[in-house]
C-alpha cells in the first residue's frame, strides 16, 4: 500500500455540550494541524499516489471553509460537538467529495483510502481512516 | 476507524542480558515519550473516542508505577529484557486492564484497539498494537 | 548562560480588531504550545537553573487562568489585540510576578532572564525575551 | 503486532518527466528523512523485533548507495520518475533483499512486514508498506 | 525583544567544490525547511511584530526564486559554495531588501533584526542572524 | 552571526541528591537528544561554519564516553548532580577541548561560541551557551 501525506492547518473557536467536557464547555478554540493521507495499491501512470499540487489545493480549499470561524455558528454542525475526532471524519467526507467531483484529477479515482489526523497540541491528536468506495 | 492519541513520558534505568545488546548490557537509561492511541469504529454518545481527561489520567497513573525506577529491580520484570518493544506490550496490557476496570468510564468499553508507541530518541521507536476483546 | 525550558499549552478563542488581520477579525481560536525558558549565569546550589517541578506547576497555574477562555471577554485584555506576540509578553510578566512572589522557590531569585514562545501552528510562532531585574 | 522504527536520511538531486510535475520538471533536489519500520507478530528470543544495530547499519548502507547522487543518472532508475512514493517502494525492496540475505541476522527471518516513509519537508511525505513473504 | 517566526521550504540541487566536502562534491540536493524570524523591541500599533500575511508572502516569493533549481546554474552564485550557512545569509539579505522596499508594509521599517535558519535534515541545520540597520 | 547545528543523543542512568529532586533521587535514566551549535562571525575559506563531518564525529566521540553508562559511577562526576544543565556545560567543555586540540580541523580555531542543548523529553530541555576564548 502506497501513501502520500500533506499537512495544513486551521484555527477555529467552538464549545462543547456535556459535563464530560469540563472547562471545554466554555467557548474556547484550537489550532488543528491537519495531516491528510491518501492511499492506493499501485501508483498511477505518472508514478504518483496523487497529484500533490491538486491534493494540497483541495485540502487548503476545504479547510478554508472552516478556518477562522466559530464552529458553534456553522449551520452544518448545529447540535453536534465538533470534537477533533468528529472533525476528522467531517474533513474525510469533504475530501472524499472533492475526489469524486474530480477536483484532484482523473487519476485520483484510483485512490482506495484516506486517513485524516487533527493534531491539536503537542500531547493530543485524533484521526479518522476509512476506505473510499 | 477513529483514533484518539495522547502523549506522556517516563524516565527509567535498566540493563539488557545478551551479547546482541553490546554496550547496552551495562546499566544505562532512557526517556520514553509514550504515545497511547485508542481506536473505535463509531464515536460514543458524546462524539468522542474516549474521555481524554480520564485517558490522560490513566496513562499518567500507569506510567507513574514505572517512572523514575531501575527496571532491573521491578519484580514483574525479573528475567526479562525490558526493551522498548517489550515495554510497549506491557503498557498495552496495563491500559487494557484499566479500561476493563472502568477507569476510563463506561463508554470506554466500546474501544476496539490500542496502539502504544515508545519513542526513545530522535531516531528510534517501538510500538505494540492489538485489538481489545 | 544556562537555560532550562519547559513546555505546556493553552486553547483559547479570540478575535482581532484592524483590517490588517483580514479573516482573523472573525471570532476564531488557537492552540498555543508554550515554551517557557529560564536563564541564569551560574547554577544554584542544587546544580539547577530552577526547580523544574515548581517551574512546571507555576506555568500550568498561570496558563490555567487563560485556558479554555474567550480572550475577548477577559477584562485585562479589553481594547487589546491578543496576538501571540502580545500574549508572549503577558505570560512573561505573569511568570516574572510568580518568581518575585517566591512561587518558584527562593533560589529562583537568581534567575536573570526569561524567554516565552507561543507556537501557534507548524508554520508560525512568536516569542518575548527580556532580562529580569 | 510489534513495530521497531529507525530513522536516517539521504540527500539527492533529480528531475521529473510529465507536465503534472510543473516546476519540478527542472533539475532540483531533496532531503528525504527515511523512517524504516519493521513488524512482527511475536518478539524474538532476545525480546526484540530486530537487532537495532544491524537494522540501522543495513539502512545506512542501502541509503549510502543513493546518497549524494543525481538520481537521473542512476542506471536502475532510467525512464522512471523517482518520486518519493516510488523511492519508498524501491527502498522497501532493498531492505527486503538485505533481510533475505541475512544482513539483519537470522532472527530477522521472522519479520512479517515493513513500512518505509520518506519525509520530504515539514508538509509532505510518502510511504510504502507491505508484507514480507 | 519580540520575535515572530514563519516557516516555509525549498528544494534545490547543487554541488560543492573542495575536498572537505567529500561525497557532497557530487551533484546532489536538499530540502531546506526555512525558519524566518523577525525581531523588534516594541510591537507596532496593531500589536504585531510584522504583518504575518505579508511576511509569509515575501518569504514565499523570495524562496520561489530559488525553488526547484540547480543552484550550480544560478548566476548570482557562480564560484560560491551554496552551503546552508551561505544560503541563510543570502536569504537574510533578500528579506532585508524586501523590507527596505516596503514589501512587508510601512510598519516593518521598525524591525531591528532577522534570523534565518535552514533545517536540512533531522540532524543538521544552519542559521544567520544580524541586526537590520 | 552564523550558526551550524548538529544533533546526536546519549542514554544514561543516574540519580540525584537533594530533597528538591523528589522521586528523581531514585536511580532512573534519560535519553538526552543533544543539539550542538557552533557559532562564528564570518564563514571560513570553504564557506562553512565548521566541517560538519569532523563536528559530527567529535560530538559522537565525546558522547560515546558517557553513553550507556550509570553516571553515578563516572569518577569525574563524583559528588555532583548530573542534571541536564550540568551535563550541557560539561559537554560544552569537552567540545571546547576538542576544538582546541584541533579535532575539528584548523579552521575551527575561528569559532567564537558554542551552545549545547540537552532535550530530555517532549516537554523539558536544558542548555549552556558561552563564548570560546
Amino acid at each position: 500500500m502506497y501513501t502520500l501525506g500533506v499537512r495544513d492547518h486551521l484555527m477555529i473557536a467552538h464549545s462543547f455540550q456535556g459535563e464530560v467536557f469540563g472547562p471545554a464547555q466554555r467557548l474556547h478554540g484550537a489550532t488543528y494541524v491537519v495531516d491528510m493521507e491518501f492511499r492506493r495499491a499501485a501508483l498511477d501512470t505518472d508514478g504518483l499516489v496523487v497529484d500533490i499540487g491538486l491534493a494540497s489545493q483541495a485540502l487548503g480549499r476545504l479547510l478554508g471553509e472552516l478556518n477562522y470561524r466559530n464552529l458553534d455558528e456553522v449551520p452544518a454542525y448545529t447540535g453536534r460537538n465538533t470534537t477533533p475526532e468528529f472533525l476528522a471524519r467531517d474533513i474525510f467526507e469533504r475530501m472524499r467529495a472533492a475526489i469524486e467531483a474530480g477536483e484532484l484529477g482523473p487519476q485520483a479515482q484510483g485512490l482506495t483510502a484516506l486517513c485524516v489526523t487533527l493534531n491539536e497540541s503537542h500531547i493530543a491528536w485524533a484521526s479518522y481512516e476509512a476506505d473510499l468506495c
